[in-house]
């Protein structure tokens, strides 16, 4: 009685057409505006492998954020036990990029997935690696079983030009000590692991280990079943920037966002969802991207909740 | 192949004593304080309505904050729409009472299970109903199917007394407009519905409705599946005060905890469990509880992640 | 060759003119609201006790918070040690109703001039005066030698109908300890006091101590030197709301302000200036008054710098 | 019946000794942290140029924030009307060194004395000067006239390399683009105008504009009488760190201080007094030397106030 995930997906790609033209695409770098705003893709991974798409779902995309996720994963590999005392568990309640918590809390990031936190995790990546590009590399293409997936570095050129905010935000956790590596390199790799380029199939399948309790689908294991738990759960309370209640809300999976205007989201045991369209909402996320979200998991009748 | 529960509940039960000695029992009011700290009550009910239990489970204990659970279910049934202009559904990243997002926020709290957006929903009720204390009691003995439901007025009465901050916040937000009874009349039905005595059966079965899409196990509806989803949400994002993210990590369970020393939690199509000791940690939830809830997902290898 | 302080503050009453709509009247309640806005009143009393006036100088009108200044120099005389434990003496860089730094300071506010630290300074003469209202009527007939000074009961009560604010503020320090008497109490006695009546005349004149090291015209003693000097240095950085750092910059004289539109200003050992005219500006202050301050000041060459 | 200054502060030495060893010296650099904290040296400069000095007066010292008074000064005389569009006038309520309030206000620093502020002063004087290093040594050796005042280099670099916490102001600034040059450049000016040494005596000659209405002794001029008023209000409301409002309530003197443990206040019309004790109190300012200053005030009768 499984819910026909093809018909579904084919319905609410023509059902969000109306909403195409509401958002604004990112254009804090020259290299994100340039994008085609009219953008739709949908892929979807099953329990067993299965992929299921529509739309744009072959096209390669910025996916931004999203790297937070898979850095915080490849950084819980590297880095069991320290890493929780560097960056912490709870929902922030302030700006993707705020100052102001990290200097009430002395420098402690509230979560992975707020650009303090995913510098932090660069940084851990940076002493834990000796070649901090090629692991991250190497880890997106097992992960996707996409030998192909690579960096842009025209756009990571661009966005470490204007990341001025990002730099005052590890200048002060520098301050409190909890950067290690030098300011400038632990940027140019948070700029670089943003620039990653996927489609919404490779994100689908990379998200695979995250609803099959760590394994892939090979049976090989990326994370153990307690580390899947925890990157669900910080998926669910702080993944879509101060938009994570209302996603929980009215979506009800474990997902992450990017400002590139891709979402993957998780059901474990069920299946992983990516989307992607170009065109984002105030609080930065993909507006037609949300949508989707939430019109399959109403459709399907499946949520965690 | 479904875990034997009554094993596991009983394992947690020994294997948690221990960790007696280690919290606090709530002291800001005299009634609570004089509770005995030595009682560990455990009770699940699976989707059949099957009932396990252990310990201390028949024992009446002031279930407080948990109250707030029931409340916003009860006020969503009264009011649909407007409520959401009035409380927001993002975690708030501060205390449970703390005023400052508040102020800065033009007095939309933001969400139900922090103290203001509790009183809010209060003064919903209160503006709903005519007899607001009764509709509540009511409320708790349908989803209970305990006639023998109660306030506890001493209780009431003391926290009331001790209410100054409560008051800070209810007057904050009447200066925004967003209480519109008379900030005594609200806090008296407050404190009321806090002092809410239940054991951990009842609780268990109270929450049946959240596992089983909004109907209770006699197949009445109590809420429709869209607003399950949305409560089940705001535990696990706003659930446990400050703890919320490390619930969610440690345990994934959509949950709410109060200062009485109880935790109730759902797994949507499986169980709803409820834990009971008054010791508490530093963020007001109880010691044991919290352990009890991460020993029985690890134990079963049931969560929402 | 002392400055014609006669001619220049009647140059200046007329260089002001064209600024008249330019303010907006105080309406967060109906009874100051009602006042007649083209008002320019402006008194001066020199060290020897001459006083120079202009226009609306006869006329009474609402002090409001400037009448702050007067109660701390009451409740400076009736408590000497412990009121600077209950209340600082550092500029608040907040809005002057703010809850925030209450709540970061464990309810001790930043000075006597904000909101809530007059508060504090009302519950100090309420617990060390028997008839609180009297003696606060008693005293500011003394200073400004004028026995028909009266409170205007109802701006009072308007005032205490509107204020949940401020009920807010006095029950999150009630919370901290930093409130004794009952909150009702203390806002009936802190709404009493900010209705008081005076005119330019009488503002002035109840001001000649703060530039006669404490003492009266006929050489009495209000304040020893020492409480002077901490009251105008109070002034001089807390006295202006959000604009006090621009009034010193500008004016360079310690000052009080009310959203009654006065403006009452000193320079030791020289005179006291009060001005009235009810159109504010944005921070809540008179806006001609502070630009007859500044060109009195500049006009003169006198100021504290 | 001018006080007698040279006795007075003579006096004053004597009766401080007791509080030696009761503060810290600023350890933060290694630098600082190796001066002889026994060191107490008092100059005055009175309105007709008499030098009164005792103790340690002849001592060289770092005079740290000190060089925002001077920079802001020097930057006054460069760039008229844009400095107060990119740097506020009023108190600010936290730290020196806080993220805060820069985030909420968009990058404007609140006043030119925290170090947001002189790091935006630094950046306008790199702006209109060719040789800015040049430009402020020249300003200092004419206001002190004493040819040999010098940068210390070792100082700066020691401090540049510790300064992470103001590179994350700067960067924080230019994200809100009110750095406009290089921010390593900017840094690199900033921790070496901080590294200016003076004595007690240069540090009151230095000041004597700022009492004789903003021409030196020469009768030159410095400062136009509207900018020493604002000088000098800058550093009444905002010129001792968190102690800003205790000081002018304890001391009643427009003054500066730095972490070197130099403090310098002014009195116009009379005199300017400087004060050296490198032990700071927890706020860092000088520990002695804001006891010195008090003492000074309470003897000799003299204050704004």
């Amino acid at each position: 009685m499984k819910p026909n995930f093809q018909k579904i997906i084919e319905e609410i790609s023509r059902e969000v057409l109306p909403l195409l033209g509401l958002g604004k695409v990112a254009n804090y770098i020259p290299e994100l505006a340039k994008i085609d705003p009219r953008k739709i893709g949908i892929s979807i991974c099953d329990i067993d492998g299965n992929v299921y798409s529509t739309g744009d779902c072959k096209t390669l995309f910025s996916i931004q954020s999203i790297s937070k996720l898979f850095t915080l994963c490849l950084a819980m590999k590297l880095e069991d036990n320290e890493l929780w005392n560097r960056v912490g568990m709870e929902p922030s309640g302030t700006a993707f990029n705020s100052l102001v918590l990290l200097e009430e809390e002395n420098g402690i990031p509230r979560n992975p997935f707020i650009n303090a936190g995913a510098i932090v995790i660069t940084d851990i990546i940076l002493g834990k690696s000796k070649h901090p590009s090629d692991s991250i590399l190497k880890f997106m293409r097992e992960i996707t079983q996409n030998k192909n997936i690579k960096f842009n570095d025209t756009v990571a050129v661009s966005e470490r030009k204007h990341g001025h905010r990002n730099a005052a935000l590890s200048y002060l956790m520098k301050d409190y000590g909890n950067i290690h590596k030098e300011v400038e390199e632990v940027l140019n790799l948070y700029c670089r692991h943003c620039s990653l380029e996927l489609n919404c199939e490779d994100l689908a399948r990379a998200s695979y280990f995250l609803i099959n309790q760590g394994k892939d689908i090979d049976g090989k294991t990326v994370l153990i079943p307690r580390d899947v738990k925890r990157v669900n759960s910080l998926m669910m309370t702080s993944g879509l920037y101060n938009n994570a209640g209302k996603f929980a809300f009215e979506v009800g999976l474990p997902a992450k966002s990017g400002v590139g205007g891709g979402i993957v989201g998780v059901l474990p045991g069920q299946f992983s969802i990516s989307v992607w369209s170009p065109e984002l909402n105030e609080s930065g996320n993909s507006l037609i991207g949300m949508k989707v979200m939430e019109m399959f998991t109403t459709k399907s009748g499946m949520s965690v909740f």
